[in-house]
């Protein structure tokens, strides 16, 4: 290590309150951005984390968007042999309630000892985003005081609806692009693998979704005057999507499984010997049988294999009590889940002629809304992942697990697609935060390793 | 005929229009029994019926139940020799959705030209129960207005829960059994064969029911966090009763068809000798191909041979667009017509064994509301057949044909066991009525000549 990253540490590790009471400033601005009611303090939560930056040495602005402002800050290196990197996160959060069951105000952060965790922050939003992106802010600003520089120039971007689906999201990068183009993303928006064990997320599962609508007769019958001979198209969607998994788990969709680029099974041994608890985590959502491909283990499961998920259904009479009626339709929403490989209109064409082969004659069927974006997987063996990787084994004192993520991360997709980007994803958050959920948590062991993860990262990328 | 018969025929083909005036009058009431918020419009349909009772020269009231009230008529002829017959009908309706598949508003009784049926009556419960049971009061009034009397002693009940269950029918014949105990029923909730024809039922299907709740996990999930794994319960449930028919449309429930009493083979060939377009039959509902047992004829199918049916399934996210979701339950309500020889609580039974041996372990199903009646099956040489038989002859000009029922009237059950009474089954409902779906009607001839229909009935029933 530098002396340079080495003095960089020194400054955090005795600045940690400092730092601490900065994280709280911003956790008691109730940034809600679902809610119109809490647009000012969106703003409000902006302006925070622009003057944040600039206090650590960025050019910050807060940009006007359609919804909530976008936070951009510059740092330019004056050595331009040196990687550019885009830092991503978000300032607004989940909305509160229900209140009854936080043990303190969300908005009014508190500090907590919390059994095998040690100290946490618990508040709305301590994990899910601002402690996790003052991670990396509080990194940078212990560079810039120590040595009046970053190691390599960084673009951060904040954005405020990240928990409404991120409308301005898209228009914003495309109308910024080249402002803020860089070699790689930095996205924090993830977890550690424990709390004593550091993580890269490598691959995140892909989505494509149908919505169908299986009509049977041309209209309501009384099953009493119809029953038998008229085809009821709740039995006729039942049936078919009953079939969609054999008795092993395994989707039965033809060429479902075809186009899957599978992980290294180095990468698959070292998620075995993560010796998850299936039994515990099963136990956890009140089931007993893992309900995926019996061929696959938990992490695997969640991770590198794909799924056909059944997300709601409904047809006929679904009110109280009994109406004896066979519908003239019934229709269910479906998502699958995708690795690499797949594309998913192929596993739409695919899902379609399922449902084609199954179909009664004189039953028709109809699709609505089916679309999709594919499974992201990144090259573990690329150089800035090799040095991240590097920087988290220095600071924690092991390897980072390299993860899969079930679900997708939308940021992840637009920075590829409309940047050209890859991204690094890296976070410090455990899966115990109650992100979303009452009492939400952020262990202070995390803010301030995630802070030196990050010093320790910078200056690695700046050596590629 | 009796010129006193010949009489009240004349007097109701003079005041066709009246009684219409009056059945429009009752249909404009929503007296839909389901839905509590409809509960003041049931005691305002009930207390139209007494008024309208008392007006046909009945002693009637209105009599509170725990549900919706009755109706109870009373007529004792002074010639002690004349039977006595207790008339049922119903005053509730289906509820009215989906309201925009409506041409006009269910409730604003409409007149119009229905192609074969020649001129119609549009709204809800025109044919399902009211313009049923205002044939027989019509009957009742013109026999009183022209001759001072009825030709046999009339007790009529009307009730306001039949499209809910009839949750307060059984306590109350059992509080009342005295009263309302005759010699024969008349139920009127049946059809004809066709427009042209008249006909007698003769055999019932019965109905058992039972509401389905699947679980999963304990709480809903987030499909890409835990999608794969974690078991959903639309899948199960789908799977389950996916499986309920085979590919010859058989009921897949151990025992299922084992305590059937089948028709006698010449019943059978008789239904052959109807001769009915199964083509047609299917294509008047826009479908192809029979869905029941293929060993089976079309009207065998109705109403001889038992069904199993989903008549509502709903799970998950149903609103619009996608929510990836693993829902925590799915449900569905299903019925089963029975036919004579089954015993609704062995089914239920059956259903349950058919579900336990399917579910997964972890999973759990919980059962709301399970119940039924049995199938109803009469000797058609009994006198008051005969008798009926003879009157519908007389008023169309052709012999009735003796069907069976699809559906249960469980009336007609409860009539057998808590009065010992046997039932006439005679209406002029027609298999295009549309009821419990948008645009129900009601043919005007029906409407007539089922009034002119119990004119008959009634003297020859005085006549045994």
């Amino acid at each position: 290590m530098t002396e340079a990253n080495q003095k960089v540490l020194e400054s955090l590790d005795k600045n940690r309150e400092a730092a601490l009471k900065r994280l709280i400033e911003v956790l008691e601005i109730p940034s809600i951005s679902t809610d119109p009611a809490h647009n000012p303090d969106c703003q409000k939560a902006a302006e925070w984390c622009a003057k944040s930056l600039a206090g650590a040495g960025f050019e910050a602005s807060v940009r006007p968007t359609e919804g909530q402002p976008m936070v951009v800050g510059h740092y330019r290196s004056d050595n331009a042999s040196v990687p550019h990197v885009l830092f991503y996160g978000h300032y607004d959060v989940q909305p509160a309630d229900p209140l009854e069951e936080w043990d303190s105000p969300p908005f009014e952060p508190r500090l907590a000892r919390d059994g095998a965790n040690g100290d946490v922050l618990v508040g709305r939003g301590t994990s899910d985003d601002k402690g996790q992106f003052m991670t990396f802010i509080e990194a940078c600003r212990a560079w810039m005081s120590v040595n009046g520089s970053l190691p390599v120039s960084v673009s951060v971007l904040i954005e405020g609806e990240e928990e409404s689906g991120s409308p301005s999201l898209a228009p914003f990068l495309d109308a910024n692009a080249n402002e803020l183009k860089a070699d790689l993303a930095l996205v924090c928006d993830t977890g550690q693998w424990d709390a004593t064990s550091p993580a890269i997320t490598t691959m995140l599962r892909g989505l494509a979704f149908a919505e169908i609508v299986v009509t049977g007769p041309s209209r309501d019958l009384h099953s009493g005057m119809y029953g038998g001979p008229a085809q009821n198209p709740i039995r006729v969607l039942a049936s078919i999507l009953g079939e969609l998994h054999d008795s092993n788990g395994r989707v039965q969709i033809p060429g479902f499984y075809d186009d899957i680029v599978s992980p290294a099974p180095e990468q698959i041994e070292q998620w075995k010997a993560l010796g998850v608890d299936e039994t515990a985590w099963l136990a956890a959502i009140g089931l007993e049988r893992m309900a995926g491909e019996s061929d696959h283990g938990l992490l695997e499961q969640l991770w590198s294999r794909p799924t056909a998920e059944i997300n709601g259904i409904i047809g006929g009479y679904t009110g109280p009590g009994t109406k004896t009626v066979i519908p003239s339709k019934a229709s269910a929403k479906l998502t699958f889940r995708l690795v690499p490989g797949q594309v998913p209109e192929k596993i739409i064409k695919g899902f379609k002629a399922f449902v084609g082969e199954r179909l009664p004659a004189g039953c028709t069927v109809d699709y609505l809304g089916t679309g999709g974006s594919p499974a992201v997987g990144f090259d573990v063996t690329a150089p800035a992942f090799r040095a991240a990787a590097q920087a988290l084994e220095e600071e924690w004192g092991k390897a980072p697990v390299l993860m899969g993520c079930g679900g997708s991360i939308p940021i992840v997709e637009s920075f590829q697609t409309k940047l050209g980007m890859d991204s690094l994803l890296v976070g410090f958050a455990l899966d115990d935060d109650r992100i979303h959920a009452p009492n939400e948590k952020y262990n202070l062991a995390s803010f301030h390793k995630g802070a030196r993860s990050w010093a320790r990262i910078l200056e690695k990328l700046a050596a590629l």
